[in-house]
């Protein structure tokens, strides 16, 4: 019962508010809390149940919870339909079960589930999110793990996680409406490895009001003979994947990485009106790079209107001409970053602006990040047009811990002219997602 | 003279070991130096002299330099053929008399020359790298700066960081092959917006014996547009360049990550003699989008040998099937990584090996680093075939620390299953090239 008691460890250590009742035939008491030999025993109405047991015991216990009339049930155990044989009859026996009885199940092979939002977590492997508004179901338990270090290591705080398991009955399309539907959350997130009803995800993912991002691994023939191997999932042709998700309006990541660049963005950032980009730097090198890559994602660079060529040379210095990329000068402080972003922000024709800052000798990394700052805190106010302002670094150490200042704040800062670039991208496409959901009438 | 001053400073707090000349009509002693009014007035021979003063003056100097019989200039002042006009014709005039005395020059309009193997920082921006084995020439004196700070928060040492500027004189055909013939040098980095000699840097490049890593910008419309306002560069077609690059065997970097990426690889580790890719992995997820990334990027997910699998069983636990991506569960510790990453290099079928870690709750970060360093301590020893072994891990702060003892050691650890996939690819690549530069008879 290993897994059973670090089930339960996990469920104390984060401080849980509602109450614990261990079941254990074979124990008066675990980890100080009185053990009840069967659910039926337990005074109490129960909510939820987490099931840590050999498999060949699962139907049992599900009857048990069917006679105490519980409703959610999540199955940790493994040795169900990933085994084949007698593994797969053993989960049509819990799924029967469980349909009959009118028990929703997640699992069964799955790492659990926990949220940072209740305190609650409910899975046999150590490793807890920060409270934050981004939800993550994943068909990898460990992976997900890493996501959430990788999440931690960000600032990056999450409502739910969910590891979907076999998915013999919660399934991805009934998550994506639960999530959508849950004020906790207010972007999806998705590692997938097969979907069973491509329709209803079709469905269910094209009316969420929120945005979903998604990681889709076996696109090709090794990673799809891998997943078989590892959940036993038909990963399907890459094509129509992509196909599906266009037309969904999913926004498709390629690594765990890009996943929550894309969130952090979606969750925290007003989303801009159109494919129109300003980019301030204090680099030409890196306004290149930056062009390029917003450029080859379809985002248009567009030039500065006259009344705001007229602000850019009362704030830029005179070797720099006005014009977009704004190149703010290697020494740039507080006021040429803060300035020239707000200009390019008032300007009707820049929908977003991207603000660069390169660890030359002359840069001033805590003003950048001030100037970064300040202009959130003037859309707050409405001193200043509400547009995304996504900002990129080049540089070191230096720089990535000053721009935790800006991370804390939920403002993504990207160490790459591309995650910055496709951060973008992926504010205008979720735009465009929503107007075509409003329908030609209503725009 | 405040560029002057930096310049003179930098050179001193590096600790240069040479003899300092600071020249300045106007002061006898600057930062404790005895001060010339003219290279004229040193009593010693000078090996390289670096101007810091207006554009105006800089003609002036050279005579005195070529009087001297200075054969090599750092030219770091600005306003010569960037500005146009007038500085064109400064420009005209310098490189006249360079030509005419045998003086080469680097620059004018360059942040400087930095050499961390020589302790000599030539430049007056501020920003030393860790002497080592990458060479970094950059037609962006700030991107230049901004990459030396990124490269010391990854431990990569360099050897020489050279600022461009105007390309005058010595341009990048020319540090090719200077830098080829660099015994401190092993790969040769570049940040390029425009070549002034298409031709002759093909054939520098095709000739070199090193491994060239290029980010060339300007690649769109809006991208050529930009750097021609920075440096004045003709960025050219893209579709050129990409085709050039693959017929002189350059590899092509997005950006200074992926440079960086690349170039510690082609450094530190031994070339796979094919396409043909191990993976061992705790986390079937991460396996997955690995052969994915791999399959993408043309290399191949082999199956091992009947002896290999005979191997593996023995390692594995009972619920992993030996194949590739080998899984060694959630819980692995040193041996199930070593012994499997073994068991994969010792198949003649096997050219490279991808080792990743999830950070699952059950993951043992430090025994997986100590298998990585104990396979490359058997490499030496001839224990283990040498075929390259690259890391990826997906988790937060606590794996981005504990993969610094392999980072110190040059071996690669990414945080990306894309970037570890590309690494190993640039590898594949630089073997091909070298075999084409063999040449058929000698294979």
């Amino acid at each position: 019962m290993k897994m059973g008691n670090a089930t339960l460890l996990n469920v104390l250590v984060h401080g849980f508010e509602g109450k614990i009742y261990p079941i254990n035939p074979k124990a008066d008491t675990i980890m100080g809390l009185k053990c009840y030999p069967s659910v039926l025993d337990v005074p109490d109405e129960i909510d939820l149940a987490i099931i840590v047991i050999p498999a060949k015991y699962v139907p049992g216990v599900m009857e048990d919870c069917a006679k105490k009339g519980i409703k959610s049930v999540i199955i940790i155990s493994a040795g169900f339909g990933e085994i084949g044989g007698e593994g797969k009859v053993l989960e049509d026996k819990v799924l029967e079960i469980a349909r009959r009885s009118g028990i929703r199940v997640i699992g069964p092979n799955t790492m659990g589930y926990k949220s940072p939002v209740d305190n609650l977590d409910a899975s046999f492997v150590f490793g807890m999110a920060y409270p934050g508004d981004i939800a993550l179901a994943s068909q990898s338990g460990a992976l997900a793990i890493g996501m959430i270090a990788h999440a931690n290591m960000e600032m990056i705080g999450l409502s739910r996680i969910i590891s979907v398991g076999n998915k013999i009955d919660v399934d991805d399309a009934e998550l994506i409406e639960y999530l959508d539907s849950d004020d906790k959350t207010k972007v999806i997130t998705m590692y997938i490895e097969g979907i069973k009803d491509g329709r209803r995800f079709f469905e269910a993912a094209k009316k969420s009001s929120k945005p979903i991002v998604v990681i889709k691994s076996g696109r090709t023939k090794a990673g799809a003979a891998a997943a078989k191997t590892h959940t036993g999932s038909l990963s399907g042709s890459d094509v129509v994947y992509n196909s599906i998700f266009r037309q969904a309006g999913i926004h498709r990541a390629r690594d765990a990485t890009q996943l929550f660049d894309f969130a952090r963005a979606l969750a925290n950032l007003p989303l801009p009106k159109g494919r129109n980009v300003g980019i301030v730097t204090n680099g030409g090198g890196a306004g290149i790079l930056m062009s390029d890559f917003c450029e080859m994602k379809g985002l248009n660079i567009v030039q500065p209107s006259e009344e705001t060529k007229v602000k850019l040379r009362e704030i830029l210095p005179s070797i720099s001409v006005p014009r977009n990329p704004v190149d703010v000068i290697g020494d740039a402080g507080f006021f040429r970053y803060y300035a020239s972003a707000k200009a390019l922000l008032e300007d009707p024709d820049v929908d977003g602006v991207i603000v660069i800052s390169v660890h030359g000798g002359y840069a001033r990394p805590r003003e950048f990040v001030g100037a970064i700052l300040k202009l959130y805190e003037d859309m707050k106010e409405g001193a200043v047009p509400e547009k995304p302002v996504i900002v990129c670094w080049v540089g070191g150490k230096e720089y990535s811990d000053v721009v935790f200042d800006l991370k804390i704040k939920g403002i993504p800062a990207y160490p790459t002219t591309e995650r910055a670039a496709a951060a973008m991208n992926v504010l205008v496409e979720e735009h465009e997602r929503r107007e075509r959901m409003r329908g030609p009438e209503s725009s």
